[in-house]
């Protein structure tokens, strides 16, 4: 299988299904096509739609069988390998994981629009920025503490519905976001972010997001350089 | 169970479950909770906070069970009911149809914004306007027509997967939409749009949002008044 993906430090869906395959080993090719426009004729455009109808990654190729969409690939994935628990075995478990990740799949649009990801980057004082100015920011957050703190109760963690799963996966550019913008969380939910990313798909992406090293003007509404 | 919707002429995420369950005929009391306001301490918002987490519908309750945001529903609905095709029965059909609504989740967001849906309305000078002005919403038709088109070509119609099932739900809103601004469609498209507008669950749905009459002010971004 060949997972096609952007750059790391800054691609929030590619990193879902991404630590999803690693965190398993779930073996994959790893294609990384740097989004350089959205213009049609750009040559991230020409690469990802040689494979795909969306112009869009992250995407998964099995056997020249294309799935695309965050979501359709982790359930893609979860078919093709049943004994291992991508999703939680019981079924009311397993709709709630689910009704999270959806939740997750359209919506929090301030959050993700206010902080995008940017795994490298320290940007404190502009999380405290927003939490100032932006409700829509805070409210994301509290919707987000209220959803975890509510899994992580029922299951006992240390994940959200007790061992690492799609859900997990899910969230873990949210993690990565919360901890870019150091936005305030109460103790339990900062338990649960210093679980996730010490879970060996998460520490392999943010380790290579880490060494990219590759600055993007156009991915940063905060920093002028990769120093701050 | 009990399926928690908004107002059935505006609300076009209530419409995918509700059409879906009723298609297959499975069995559901329709809790319609009329949407006033975002506020958190709205009728709405006190309704719909009692059952589920997010304050919003669509929300499937069985036994006391929340289920919620439409794709984690329509999964639910696909487990609890395995003999009944909600999903295409092959793998690979069925990973493409995950692809097809979990893009639509997310995505297609200048159709949503600027061709809300109204299904008792005819706007076709709004939709006419909006295809000159709106390259946004031009693209979003060109990659739904290209998308249907091609999942109808290969499954030979007459929906997208040969049989109607849970994509089908999750594009009535869409066909909706197409009709309510008379947007420009291939001869391919309008047949299948026919097609969805005539079968039982989007047909049923259909009559009793005209049959609402409620027009809601803050819902109409082009009309006045009911008469246009
Ligand atoms: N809902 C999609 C979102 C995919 C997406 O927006 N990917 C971005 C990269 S993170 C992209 O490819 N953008 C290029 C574009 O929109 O032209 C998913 O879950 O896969
Ligand atoms: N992604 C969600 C969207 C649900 C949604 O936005 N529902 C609207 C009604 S169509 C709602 O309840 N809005 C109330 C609010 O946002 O406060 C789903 O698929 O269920």
């Amino acid at each position: 299988m060949q997972l096609y993906i952007d750059n790391k430090n800054y691609s929030s869906w590619s990193m879902r299904p991404w630590v999803l395959m690693r965190h398993f080993g779930i073996p994959f090719e790893e294609v990384m096509v740097r989004f350089d426009s959205f213009e049609a004729d750009s040559a991230f455009k020409a690469t990802v739609n040689a494979v795909g109808p969306t112009g869009k990654v992250p995407l998964l190729v099995d056997e020249g069988f294309a799935v695309w969409d965050t979501l359709a690939i982790a359930e893609y994935l979860a078919e093709k390998f049943p004994t291992l628990p991508l999703w939680p075995v019981d079924q009311r478990q397993r709709a709630r994981a689910r009704s999270l990740c959806a939740e997750m799949h359209s919506g929090f649009g301030h959050l993700r629009n206010h902080c995008s990801q940017n795994l490298e980057a320290s940007l404190p004082e502009v999380g405290a920025r927003l939490i100032a100015e932006q409700p829509g920011v805070v409210s994301d957050l509290q919707r987000l503490q209220a959803m975890w703190t509510e899994a992580l109760d029922q299951s006992g963690g240390p994940f959200l519905f007790g061992s690492f799963g799609i859900t997990d996966a899910y969230f873990a550019p949210v993690v990565g976001r919360i901890r870019t913008y150091a936005l305030p969380v109460s103790d339990i939910v900062n338990e649960y972010i210093a679980n996730v990313w010490e879970t060996p798909g998460v520490e392999a992406f943010v380790g290579e997001a880490l060494a990219e090293k590759d600055f993007r003007e156009f991915e940063e509404p905060y920093r002028k350089s990769a120093a701050g």
